[in-house]
């Protein structure tokens, strides 16, 4: 079983977050983490992953052009989607320059994809999903591995 | 194993949106349907569902004060609720006039409770939740069956 | 002094919905309506107008990437942007299928350019914007007109 | 002339913030600042005002009850409230925990009051308004500051 960590980076801050998450993703038995940018992933990305964690920079309170295109794009595959686990994450500027509208700008996306959706847990911040102004730390690195071990476990749970 | 749908209602629209979704939930067997008022529903309502269906009507785009304000005092509950299914509904009187906002608003308060969104299944319509403007018509009423069925087995998946 | 009315459109819908803005902002004396799809327009477009009314279809509760593109690839126009006025449509094929998500999407950007926002005035619907499922009828093509007017009459009223 | 800030406090975090917002409105010559907290505020402070500037702390990402049955309760003055300056503030604990949907869930109000709607200028954050976690710095009392003199002066210029 896969999950797909899908993200466009421009000064490599939102790629660093996805590779955190991508180790929380492989903590989960039998689960493997793909790790994509938007100019690496297919529709067979989309339609061979059990879940997608999306993630983008912070450009005008919504997710990139880049990202956008992507779901755009794949639009003939939203039917295989449905009920498949999705999350999202993004990096910023600003503290409160458009993190969250961000994730929920790629939320919205997701739901209208079908998928089910679930925001990072409790014991890391228990809100949309994880987010960093600029480079992760230490902290939000720990809350990206646990956001992607969340939605590991969520796809191995649904896939029994 | 039980779902509570959650509802404020003034002229009724609401009220019977939520007694469509209950007979969804209830067409899943082993999954019963509890129908609750912002004015009835206790915290026991909340900790004892597997998962919440939430609505409102559009007040100035955003769920009304009613239904927030269960969500704002139930916050010790918060911890108890990780994990649990969650989704929602909307009635407005006017077309573009924030059912979506409306819905989007309740799915944030789930997201930080730690719950899992689902919005309406893709053989509904495919997106954030049900809504209609004025009375449910009959497109509508098998719509917000399809809602509750989704969360009910959704609930019962996650149970085994 | 000038309104751009940018707008990205596949089936037509959106750019008609952008042709009925267009003659509203027309009808306010002084004003002139650049009407550009997001193929057409340039950096100078934002620099020279007084306001910007911004449409899209909706593609999955947020504005279309293409749409999107174009706000991002002016970022270096955005501290000149600051104190103009600024509006949105968006046009779909569900009725809660991301219209006023859509809204709000373009409506975020217009914030964080700095610009002053407005949905459609009273007369019209009074709420984000205006929006329409398919092909602008009779009603909205009038609502289209009165956010047109709205936008250019505020135009106005700052430049004096 | 007047400007209403209305907020919602529990800490005393989001009054310290309606505060320093207080000083920039009054900051602008022939503008008076209207201090008031949800339990105080009037619907005649509403239609006195040429502008409001709404705060609340963030309850699960949307404002909190108390702010919102304000908007809820004044919905016969809403047609008196169209052309009105509008913009808002938020305080957390949580860097990411939901200041912007707050933000976002109060423009929601504010643009369906018919309202015009600014976020913080340039030289403070030039996002959609003013927030902080905790108690506001230095820096954030100087951006507060910064996003009142805007609204007044907005609400100066369009009362000429």
């Amino acid at each position: 079983m896969q999950v797909l960590i899908l993200y466009f980076s421009k000064s490599g801050n939102t790629k660093k977050l996805a590779e955190h998450i991508a180790l929380g993703v492989e903590s989960v038995s039998g689960v493997k983490a793909i790790l994509k940018s938007t100019g690496e992933v297919s529709k067979k990305d989309f339609q061979d992953s059990a879940g997608i964690i999306a993630g983008s920079p912070v450009y005008f309170g919504v997710m990139a052009a880049d990202l956008k295109r992507v779901f755009d794009e794949y639009v003939g595959t939203r039917k295989k989607m449905e009920g498949k686990v999705g999350a999202a994450f993004a990096t910023s500027a600003d503290p409160t320059g458009g993190k969250e509208t961000t994730i929920m700008s790629i939320i919205q996306c997701l739901l209208i994809y079908g998928m089910i959706v679930v925001g990072d847990p409790m014991d890391a911040t228990g809100h949309y999903g994880v987010a960093c102004v600029g480079t992760p730390d230490k902290k939000t690195a720990e809350n990206a591995k646990k956001l992607g071990r969340r939605v590991a476990q969520l796809c191995s749970r649904l896939a029994q």
